[in-house]
């Protein structure tokens, strides 16, 4: 049975100064416990925005350190399987996610969770779609509140990290120092109202390491094929530096020339968005899966 | 047999000036036949930028004067069926997509079709994907020319706008003045290299104008749901503008207040990119069947 890591106290930022909760070989199998993005502090309906310790938002389990993590490597987490709470919370408010311009008052609402859908009321049953929302590793330089997205992957907001699928952080720091939290029951690409159905849960992950691979920012992998995710101040800068992060990641695995290569991922790939409510906006660029079978490309491992 | 209109002059933009080339009544069926986006000039790897007449890209076929259409109406496309040439062509080059700062010489791939795939090289056949590229009507104010997208249509480049699926266009001037042209055998959500693989063909379309309803962007339905396509200088204004502008169009089908709204949107709603390298950006925001079956939304017929 893998070890479990409790949500204990947790961090709120990911930074190479957090000492670790616990150190593990690469390789190890985890299951580690968090958190819904609100510390769990909203049980009602009627919650005020007042009511809420906003210092507590977004807190993350961690940090772990993985030994033989050196700056320069990159870390795979495995994602076994995503287990959340029987209730989860949609939350929005003036100045949150895109339609806070006309939205007056903080608002909540409870989700119980009942077999494979979250209950948005009598009517709406929303199926599952169990993710998770807060990742990554210390960042290289300061301290980075685990709302804001990044290089060091932290509030990245992306459906595709999700059971089954395998993301891969740049490491910065000794140890690598990986943190997790934020699970969502459900959330729709781009988390346009600030939050997915907010839920605590607990994820069973394996943490690897791979040495002599490098990496700009995350890269998911699943059974669909191999994303780039960028964050950004714009959308449209996320985006564009997604395509040419990919671009430079699958070139030197085929007999393509750069413009070739451009052609074919006009045809084939799909500029995605993952979020665009964070401090940073997180975009993604997805190459499907039988394009890597076609050339045999195993970017990792 | 539905009546064929032929390629004949095309258009190189919509505008409220040109001459009808047919007029028919609201609910008729027709064949629209079409250029590629190159008007079938590329018919070679060896193909020079120099060699291209550039004041004859992105040709349509049209316009076609829809009676009975008024300002203010809403024009519905229904596209029957798309066949493509035997043949397309793929390009890229200095300044032209995500990948022009890097890329020195204008390139051009010509890919064959067979079966059900475009054949790039021995090694890699990319799946067809059918889509027609530039769709509008006669914009508001000036002449928009059909490289760019807007409110109207035009260069809208999107992957939804294919076999089974509707388009609604806002109507601005009499008649409509509908046109199209600029289809692709596969293209993938960005467009990121500045073309999808161009192809001629031939739409099959009915054209139908609906009174009593308005839009401000355009709006494609099909079976997977309902997306809203806005057009805009950035993807962030274009993503945000779609997002709101499906509030506005749900909202009124149901009781829910516009927080709610926005919470189960944020859940279950998703924004996508359709593409990042025309004159305007276009994005798009997606909901679901399921959501609009539990309402019983019908928002247009």
């Amino acid at each position: 049975m893998p070890q479990i890591v409790p949500t204990g106290k947790p961090i709120y930022s990911f930074s190479k100064e957090h000492e670790p909760v616990i150190k593990v070989d690469s390789g190890t199998r985890l299951v580690v416990e968090a958190y819904d993005c609100f510390e769990n502090q909203i049980q009602s309906d009627h919650t005020t925005m007042n009511s809420i310790d906003w210092n507590r938002i977004n807190p993350a389990t961690g940090p772990i350190y993985v030994e033989s993590a050196k700056p320069g490597d990159v870390l795979a987490v495995t994602i076994h399987s995503i287990e959340i709470g029987e209730s989860g919370v949609l939350a929005t408010g003036p100045n949150l996610g895109v339609m806070g311009h006309r939205i007056d008052e903080f608002t909540v609402k409870i989700t119980p969770i009942e077999d494979n859908y979250a209950i948005f009321n009598e009517k709406v049953k929303i199926p599952l779609n169990k993710m998770i929302g807060v990742i990554g590793v210390a960042p290289e330089d300061d301290a980075v509140p685990c709302g804001t997205p990044g290089s060091h992957g932290g509030n990245l907001d992306t459906l595709l990290i999700a059971e089954g699928a395998t993301i891969y952080f740049p490491i910065f720091h000794e140890g690598a120092l990986f943190g997790l939290g934020d699970m969502h029951a459900a959330m729709g690409d781009g988390e346009i109202g600030v939050s997915g159905i907010e839920v605590p849960g607990k994820a069973d992950i394996t943490l690897q390491v791979f040495k002599g691979k490098s990496l700009k920012h995350p890269v998911v992998k699943n059974s669909d094929g191999l994303s780039q995710l960028v964050s950004a101040k714009t959308l449209d800068e996320a985006a564009k530096t997604a395509v040419e992060e990919m671009v430079d990641l699958l070139l030197p695995h085929t007999d393509l020339e750069l413009s070739e290569m451009t052609m074919l991922l006009s045809a084939i790939g799909h500029t995605q968005i993952s979020q665009i409510v964070d401090p940073l906006l997180t975009a993604r660029f997805f190459v499907p899966q039988w394009f890597l079978d076609t050339y045999n490309i195993k970017i990792f491992g």
